[in-house]
């Protein structure tokens, strides 16, 4: 449905920048403008600015080209963290998704990408020279791929492996396998599969 | 899931501002934020000063009490519709929905709400006393009630019809009745029990 009969231009502005970000209609769009509408100026004037100012200001880290507020980002530049593990992730997605496991303390690489010949993206565009300068500049001891399981991921984790092979460092990949609560007369061949072959020693969970 | 571990202060201010509009949780808010951050900088600065450009100078039509750019609103000051016809609506989404219908060429008046003791609304909340004045002023000669058929809308319309009856107008409501294209075995024994009472005589379509 189109809403061409806006009695204020403003407020068609309005839903049409809303409506312009992906998954959000028009209803959905005037819905969320309405929202605003009922809220003090004070509130919308901060929404706006704090949208602006998070496009000019961001900054992708120099280290691990996550984004950041800085130079350089909190998690490379936090002391705490093991310098000597990095986590090579697609996207800045993936940094969050790893770190609300709170499994991890090591530092991040974010290649910006896959390797995708259909969409004409090699390795040239993502941030695979950065991570080489990072494996000769640090005292990197184990690099972990952690990309998705399509035939993508799989390159991409294969072509880094075939780089890096011979930087003296461990290549892991995040474990594969049947998820936490699936049953497996639900889990595809292959999953199951290969969670037979790579099958870890038990550790009773109330040891 | 609370996101607390973002690398970027900027980022989080952003979900933040999103995650706080209705129906948005934490995980499209994310969405939203990085895909704005793949948009060009001015796409991004023109989503905000659109929304907060909209927050400040929106004004309500001092006729109608509708959304508007200018003191008279856009349908106001349209010559070309019928301003013998007022159809009261709750709010601006109504008049809205009623304009994209295109059956309607008459002027609004928007109540801002309906009386709810519930909510502690009552009718010197709504715009009630801006309608007497317009009923005193123009040569209204009808007044469509397309309030909702809830208990608060019947109160309003109610209450409405009370304190106009005298004004020797015609005072209408919208019809009510089976959907275009529901089943009557569906239908509450209500809206049924309405439309039959309510019956029109049959117009073919294809005549």
């Amino acid at each position: 449905m189109n809403y061409t009969r806006f009695s204020s231009k403003l407020l068609e502005a309005a839903v049409e920048e809303f409506a312009r970000l992906p998954g959000i209609g028009h209803k959905t769009a005037l819905r969320l403008v309405l929202h605003l509408l009922r809220q003090d100026k004070e509130v919308v004037n901060n929404f706006g600015t704090t949208i602006i100012q998070l496009r000019n200001e961001i900054m992708h880290c120099k280290i691990c080209q996550n984004i950041s507020d800085a130079e350089i980002c909190n998690i490379c530049s936090d002391k705490a963290r093991d310098k000597t593990l990095i986590c090579v992730v697609e996207n800045v997605k993936d940094v969050i998704s790893v770190e609300n496991t709170n499994q991890y303390k090591g530092l991040y690489h974010v290649l910006g990408g896959i390797i995708s010949p259909m969409d004409g993206i090699g390795p040239n565009d993502l941030s695979i020279k950065e991570l080489e300068e990072r494996l000769q500049e640090q005292s990197v001891k184990e690099l972990i791929l952690a990309l998705s399981t399509t035939m993508e991921g799989d390159t991409t984790s294969f072509y880094l492996y075939r780089k890096f092979k011979e930087h003296h460092i461990l290549i892991s990949t995040i474990a594969r396998g049947v998820s936490i609560g699936d049953e497996l007369e639900y889990t595809d061949e292959i999953t199951l599969g290969r969670s037979i072959a790579n099958r870890t020693p038990f550790k009773p969970a109330l040891s």
